[in-house]
């Protein structure tokens, strides 16, 4: 992983700072490999040091290569404190103001500390091909459980039955989710952040599933509306609209291409079908170490894609007291279009039983 | 729960602010119950004001009351600080820098930002009765647990299936593990936070498991050390020098009592025993919404116990290479000494096969 850190190396030099203190454990992780639960990187033009405490003496040194690692004994953040000098960037995204002032007090008189939150977040958005294998493994386990959910059928199951028997299923397959599934049948559809209820999924509805796992580190995301038999014509017309507007967005997706170009695709077709107030969130973002990281894919967002990025297309449409839909791919973005679709389960209206 | 906001704000009287903005979501249940994922509060001598958006407008109406509930449209922390005026308090240890500076500069003028972090911390510490009655329900589970593995047995069997096992059934009971247990066997006890790994627990060895249950919102915590068979000399006299000083140490709980005191009570007789050196954390901390909070129980704690506070009482010997022995329970701060201990399951030294 010393790659990262020589490409993290050049922006904190070129950002002026003489180094850079992460402190964000998931980010350490990205730098080191390191995945226990206390360590900090110092990182500047020559040096890459790795702290952790006495308890992790043993696990640093079998996970953690390339990096110089000291070990910090007494107060952790005095310890981190001594080692700074001169402009010291830190990750004022994650930093608490307490944590600040107690490194700032206790740093030597000269050092100033910086604000350069976000920094090691800019270098996960690119993923290298070991990443991606790996979202693809989740994102294959995903798609097993949507074949596994669609077998054992949906009528007559509670939202909260197929959601717990998914997170089941993931925890002896040795994930966990990345999130709290979602499972929204009927009008508790309308809701794009339903949480799976008692309510017993019934025939002729629509059931929205977003899910994903979390699998060796990595995370996935996938969402899919299906049907338990025939549909209202609203129900049917806003499942179309939602597919087109995924279609597209996925059409348009490629190294270059400006975030909000591309959510604005999905969104003037859902527009331009009489529902624009009824897709109340962002097309997408970025999936990796965490389910949702850089970048963003919103009507606001100056974010440029570029090649290796892996992120989600999920448009919906969302009736209030009718139903609701959510189409959701994850895919790897390429140089002239998307590289890989990571979700390999069928778009296509499918019936559930 | 508006009893907790009463005392809070006259606490926030106390310290000259004229008003405390809560936005650790642990704090805003315990004070409102709102348990969605983004909430905060604003508490004045006057005013009781929950805020939230408009994904838990039906939740915040359905969980909080006694608040008068606003929904911030459009984005949060501008519609926090436009809601701001005067001194405000804000957590500094759970608020970013990034977050604080962002609060500042989109609040009126006038306002002025002041560390306040802790101050509903200070009030979790001591619970009242519905609290003791979860966290003592959590703990019957765990020890339900500890029941079940001693009858499954633990000889022949890695520390980690026994772990993935109590796991599995904490989730059977609707309950989570309050932290990931520990199962330490043989040489692996001499690490107070070793990992559930692949060793095969044998005869004769000392077996220490660390576990606890998150339940309807409350954590437990309770470790016990097995025998799995006749031992060594030396780990029967260290596990007899751990039970002496964690039944002593019981013995100093008491309102009043200084939280440094309990823990010299147990410190001191590992010391005189020989094995200073070998208890190298703390002797306990408070349980409640969290499985560590107030007070704390260490060598330099200040802290002064109180009626109502539910703590850890948890001496360890640890001997490198050797083994390791923790006892612990967790009890309820009474008057003039525990008011009860919500550890049931047998001290004295339990051979399990």
């Amino acid at each position: 992983m010393l790659d990262r850190a020589d490409r993290l190396a050049v922006s904190v030099a070129e950002t002026g700072l003489d180094s850079l203190l992460v402190t964000e454990l998931t980010n350490v992780r990205y730098l080191t490999g390191f995945a226990g639960t206390n360590g900090a990187c110092l990182i500047g033009p020559e040096s890459r040091v790795f702290l952790t405490d006495f308890r992790y003496t043993e696990r640093a040194a079998a996970e953690v290569e390339g990096w110089s690692i000291e070990i910090v004994s007494g107060e952790w953040l005095g310890g981190l404190a001594e080692r700074l000098h001169g402009r010291v960037g830190i990750e004022d995204d994650h930093v608490t103001v307490r944590t600040a002032a107690k490194l700032k007090e206790a740093a030597p008189d000269t050092v100033e500390l910086v604000e350069a939150g976000g920094s090691v977040e800019a270098l996960r958005r690119v993923k290298d091909a070991s990443e991606i294998e790996r979202i693809a493994a989740a994102a294959e386990l995903t798609d097993a459980l949507y074949n596994e959910s669609m077998e054992r059928g949906l009528i007559g199951k509670t939202e909260a039955e197929v959601a717990a028997h998914v997170v089941a299923r993931m925890r002896e397959e040795g994930a966990e989710p990345s999130f709290p599934p979602i499972v929204a049948s009927g009008p508790n559809g309308a809701s794009p952040h339903a949480e799976p209820g008692p309510r017993v999924i019934g025939k002729g509805e629509l059931v929205t599933m977003d899910m994903g796992a979390l699998l060796d580190g990595y995370c996935s995301d996938c969402t899919r509306t299906f049907a338990t038999g025939m549909l209202e014509e609203e129900a049917s017309r806003i499942y179309e609209i939602t597919l087109e507007a995924n279609d597209r967005a996925l059409a348009a997706v490629r190294a270059g291409a400006i975030a909000s170009d591309v959510d604005a695709v999905a969104r003037d077709i859902i527009k331009d079908a009489g529902y624009g107030e009824n897709f109340g969130h962002g097309l997408g973002h970025g999936v990796g170490l965490e389910v949702h990281e850089g970048p963003r894919l919103g009507t606001r967002s100056e974010d440029v894609l570029a090649v290796g990025e892996v992120v989600t297309i999920e448009p919906g449409i969302y009736v209030s007291g009718l139903t609701g839909v959510r189409i959701e791919d994850l895919v790897v973005v390429g140089e002239n279009g998307i590289d890989r679709n990571l979700s390999s389960i069928s778009k296509a209206l499918t019936y559930v039983e």
